[in-house]
């Protein structure tokens, strides 16, 4: 997939690759996570705020336990454990690690260790780090560089996280902190008139090939599948258009639902998109959002963001389309350069469509994970790895939803069109989106 | 579908019938949940001891609900309702009607009507049907018969449903009553050798064509797919089969488990089959189960039952093998015929396989659903029919997978090859099985 | 106390009583039992809608259970227990019994056994009753005596909440069924002034002495107290009186609760007390209640009667007045006839206050519960009993209060002045009201 | 009561002080509640652990926001508010006030306003008292002097809970953090033998006179009771003396609890009181407990503490014996001098007692909160004052015990012999222990 992109992807290290660079991608992606974490006061680091999040201070201690469990633990001899209960507070899911794991849901319930013991841990591991990737021995053995590129890109995962439940903590606050108050605002005008673009599908391939570079177990095997043709919408849907949704009554109409989603809507009391502040609870006369620069006017032309899979497929059904499945925005996504609104780029907030004349979909990367009508579940062939390292993806294949292509929380280079990300369908945090799609007849 | 089944469709109305046989088709089936009823007492009637089950008497007053809204009230000329407020009581989940609906995890909550009152309701919905299907005018319009079908098929489902709540509000009691004490046992000896079959695949049609009688919209449109080669194995597993899971410590070992499932094992305590009872909880040597002829020894030949997707999963990853996808399913049942274990046999309980030299799978109608490897979403080109009536399968997809092929409690005629059954992954309540498939490679 | 008593009371059986008399009173007490069953449909003993009630099958099985437990299996020779599994189901929280007990709020998800299988039951009990009430030298152990007494008040207490749950279970029932469609009401006009009669208060005697016929433990010991003087009202709060409670915002104005009671008024949405039918909720422009004669219009002359503590509590501060401790109401109530407005006058609700020119209150006995401003807390002196029958009434003595004098569910004979009711301050479904009280200063 | 004690109370500011001595004790109660903060991380003021406890920079807040509204606000010409939103934020339970408040449950989820931000309130809050104090004809306003002094009493019981709380959220952690490491320990030795002390009892007067200094509402009006002769224990129960009792299985009989007690001993899991460490649970042979020191084998002379109402009672009953009312423990109280061991002391933990020939009860005072047998509700005569301040005492005074005496977390000067503390009986996270009592006959 980085051969597509424009930008040299942070986190690949594929074989071949010098042991130099591979410290050098190592340092590179470690101090992003720490460069995310500047604007915190050490208060911030501290909160869970609802039970699917974790606090900044969890993710980076977590990020540390991986490389130390994975790799320090395995390879580097005479490596000291920094603190023997770590693991024990940690580790996050991976029940065939020996010591168990403290309750999800009670992760904001510690306040030790503070936050610089989280990175005293830090440090410790990154020079731990340094020692086995200067190593030339070491740093060649192939689960050595298998073990540090899921490592890498599970730190860039957790970073999409730390943007994303940072923003949850803040806005749950009625002092409505800003993360950041520099953050760019979009140029003002309306959104551009929407396209479809058509796909002619047939027999098509599908998931990552073996020599394509860093790719997750669930990215695999590369397989075949029959497409009819469809047709896809050139940009994603914006504020203005689904404004016009909740305007018309979308979320009081249950024949636009599905079952479990006309649930949410009543027994959660969802009246619009997580973060959209109605008038009647800001001193505006028109609709506001959260952002991670403060509550903002709702920019129309901005996608739309933070919906539900409920939301979004409630919204195509309203607007007499669908979603796409995955099979549909992958073989669309083959085509396009891995570009977007990254979290590099520094708005943290989904931006307009910028205007093309080309034939390829626009926001394909970044801006907005993207839901598909498919669930989460294995491709032909797929077989998850031995040992806890295999309970990265393959135990979630049940209940989810498959969202492609990033956001603007996703680091650059970590995207790809092979890239298959998944939640459950009632949940808003991630910045999440709607790209529309029909059949072509 | 009907005229691949070696047994009258008693629920197959498809135009051109004539009217008395329309007649004769809707007494046949209300006839059959009568008799599935004999056995019960009054206060069998009244009880709701899961939420996702219904007590007995408010699936007789539904099914009539069914009847007397959809068709008498739109269609016989001067019907008047029996009761104002049975539409509040005994709509079940219709949004799109107007009088809402009394909340489902409280159906068991109601004494009043009685149930000598909800088989007055029965009548006078009979009678009802009866006026209308004898006005020849009337009982050949197109949808009074498309209705009458899906209000047949409707009563169907309820009767599956009252075999299966009525088993599950019996079992829980600990008296552990029988619902019918006359039940006919299996013969003894162990399960057949498990062998497996080879199917081609290649591109395949799938769903149900517009001329193949009744079916439901989920099952449509027919469409195209391409599947790898595979393998499926010819018998339904067995208790024999699943025991051997079960004393390995199945369910004990998270690493046989998607995460949902590991929850629920953890959460809800479970260490077998639902109605599975260890020889620590009876006075037993032996493993014994709940069947609606009482608690007996596990047989070992008969096939395991009362399964979440979670644990048919887990089996087959336990078992090096996986789950047939809803297309590999129905590419083999194609070719079979709809024959089978069905509620009609009498039984209640899956049978071992019988012996058969065919090249065919053998169970594949009646005996247990068989979970699918697939989740229940919408095929290609799928759109739900407009108003309340497209209600009945449309908003249901999200979070549920398929099954496969009617169980011992299904009524003859009800199942086909196209017969998409839907469940959340974690329900064990309904007759629920396990086939084997795998790559052929 | 029953020699203060205008009425016999059923269920003394004080020593020196013939076998012969003992049986009768026997008789009589189980009698009622059956008697208040009557109007009920089989179904109707079937349910539990609130986990505080129980089955109307459930209770009649209990009482046996009781009688069967401890009586027939301690004293009656050769007595053979009607079914091993029985203990369990029946028995209610006594811990110290062998078998444990089936979980109280599963009460209602029991069919088995049946009505006709409950009403064995008691047959079998009785059978065994009389056998043991015949033989003389049992009949006369002191310790039969004391556990028939206990027995038949047992019942007695479970005639009541018969009465109250079945209410509870038909008022859920949004037909609004009546128990009885042929209950009398009560004469139209409006409620008598109310005064307050004085009380000099001083050192004075509380709880039962050891010649003053059946009581319960937690009456005794008799002690003295030092009472200020005080005020009560003469008669109990009427639905008027409480109308213009609720009309002036008393459930919607904090500065009148109690913390607790506050965040019931939120929790659960109470806007007046239970059973009130406010006029956007009937087809009716004024206020109805659900009585066990079915919905009727307010009485403005009748208590008020279903109020939890908390809004006993509120309406006496938004009076400028408070509610009497039990030491004043148990003072004014010993010069007081025990007659009143019981369970055998057949009304089965609370009637307006008879003209009276005595100087005593009215309303004392029958009618409703009467809420005392004290804690369920042992008096000095008091010890429970050892076994089984000790956990009675001493293991309740934390987080409830008092309530004195019966109710119109309370049969003729079980109440007396030093009577305690006890039940937990936000509980509503027993026939509850209000006197009001004041210092005399 | 401040007479008696041989402590100058730094929260009395009784009528005649002059203004300067007020600001001095204002410094002087604001200045302890720094102390004992010092030993903070910052992370370590953010968390809530339980619903009952508050984060330490809540409870900072809002001892603020109580001076703020209740005297700036009200009494200091042009004082300009903090910050609008705090009212809403650190308002606790005051309904009467304008804005509402945050729900308790979610004090731990906010990070904002920062522990820098909450010292930056308290400085301007500080600022605005000493301009209101050193304005004589402001200071000398008997109702600023009354609400200083509530808001002094505030103060010093929001120090108690910081010191509860913060021990309740360390102890949580499951890296058993100490907030001070330098605590001292109790010399080695065994609990001295258990004498009872006998009091005549009579009729005795309670609660506190008109000119007795600073009492809360709920201890007046003074007030007669009558009281049996009884026997108090002349000190509090020890680990030793609590030990036996687990030992004896005490946690394994329900015929020592009460019912609620049970259900809590079975729900929550309690075998021990809560900070008790098993052996089991450390790499210690014996019982250990969590104190503000760390982890400390459980000393048998020090008093047993925190132990619920439940524990108390089933302890006592267990003993054969019982609690004290609250009557019987303030008589005793009123000879004793107020000294003890509070939490100026240091020691933030209870000790055992010292010898003394006296025939005076011993740790009256200080070490623990003593469990009565007395529920928490109004004196004869009580009012609860008008306004929003009416609510901190009045609208508790349903399902709570009254608790006396002080503990080690207590401020020198908070207590008094009239001081009624109260909780729900399950509450364990204060200092509270057990003095045992009998009746004397």
């Amino acid at each position: 997939m980085q051969s597509q992109s424009a930008h040299p992807s942070s986190a690949s290290v594929s074989s071949g690759v010098e042991p130099a660079s591979l410290a050098s991608s190592y340092r590179r992606v470690r101090a992003r996570t720490e460069r995310l974490c500047e604007p915190l006061a050490v208060e911030d680091y501290v909160l869970q705020t609802a039970v699917e999040t974790s606090p900044p201070k969890w993710h980076l201690a977590h990020m540390s336990w991986f490389f130390e469990t994975f790799l320090l633990r395995s390879f580097l001899p005479g490596y000291r454990v920094f603190h023997p209960r770590y693991e024990y507070l940690f580790n996050s899911y991976y029940e065939q690690t020996e010591t168990g794991f403290w309750p999800r849901p009670e992760r904001g319930l510690l306040s030790r260790p503070t936050v610089a013991e989280v990175y005293d841990y830090r440090c410790h591991v990154d020079a731990g780090m340094e020692r086995l990737l200067a190593e030339v021995a070491l740093a060649e053995r192939p689960e050595v560089r298998e073990r540090l590129e899921i490592g890498l890109n599970h730190e860039q995962q957790h970073q999409e996280l730390l943007v994303t439940d940072i923003k949850y903590n803040l806005a749950y606050n009625p002092l409505r902190p800003a993360y950041r108050a520099d953050l760019p605002a979009s140029a003002p005008g309306g959104p551009a008139p929407l396209r479809f673009l058509r796909f002619d599908g047939g027999i098509v391939e599908l998931g990552q090939g073996p020599e394509e570079g860093f790719g997750y177990d669930n990215e695999r095997p590369r397989h075949q599948a029959l497409l009819a043709p469809y047709r896809l919408a050139d940009r994603l849907a914006t504020n203005a258009d689904y404004l016009a949704f909740v305007e018309d009554g979308g979320y009081r109409n249950p024949a636009l639902w599905l079952a479990d989603g006309w649930a949410a809507v009543q027994g959660q009391g969802w009246r619009a998109p997580l973060y959209w502040l109605p008038p009647d609870e800001t001193d505006s006369d028109d609709w506001q959002e959260m952002t991670l620069g403060g509550a903002r006017a709702l920019h129309p032309a901005e996608p739309v963001c933070h919906v539900s899979y409920f939301e979004a497929d409630a919204y195509a059904r309203w607007s007499g389309k669908r979603l796409p499945t995955e099979a549909e925005w992958e073989t669309a996504a083959r085509a396009a350069p891995v570009r977007g609104n990254f979290v590099d780029a520094g708005r943290l907030h989904p931006a307009p469509a910028a205007p093309d004349d080309s034939d390829l979909p626009r926001q394909l990367f970044g801006d907005c994970w993207e839901w598909t009508a498919s669930a989460y579940l294995a491709y032909p062939g797929y077989r998850a790895p031995a040992g806890a390292l295999g309970e990265y993806n393959g135990k979630f294949m049940s209940g989810q939803m498959v969202l492609r292509g990033g956001s603007c929380a996703t680091p650059e280079g970590h995207a790809r069109a092979t890239y298959r990300n998944f939640f459950y369908p009632g949940e808003r945090w991630q910045f999440k989106g709607i790209r529309l799609a029909e059949d072509d007849r």
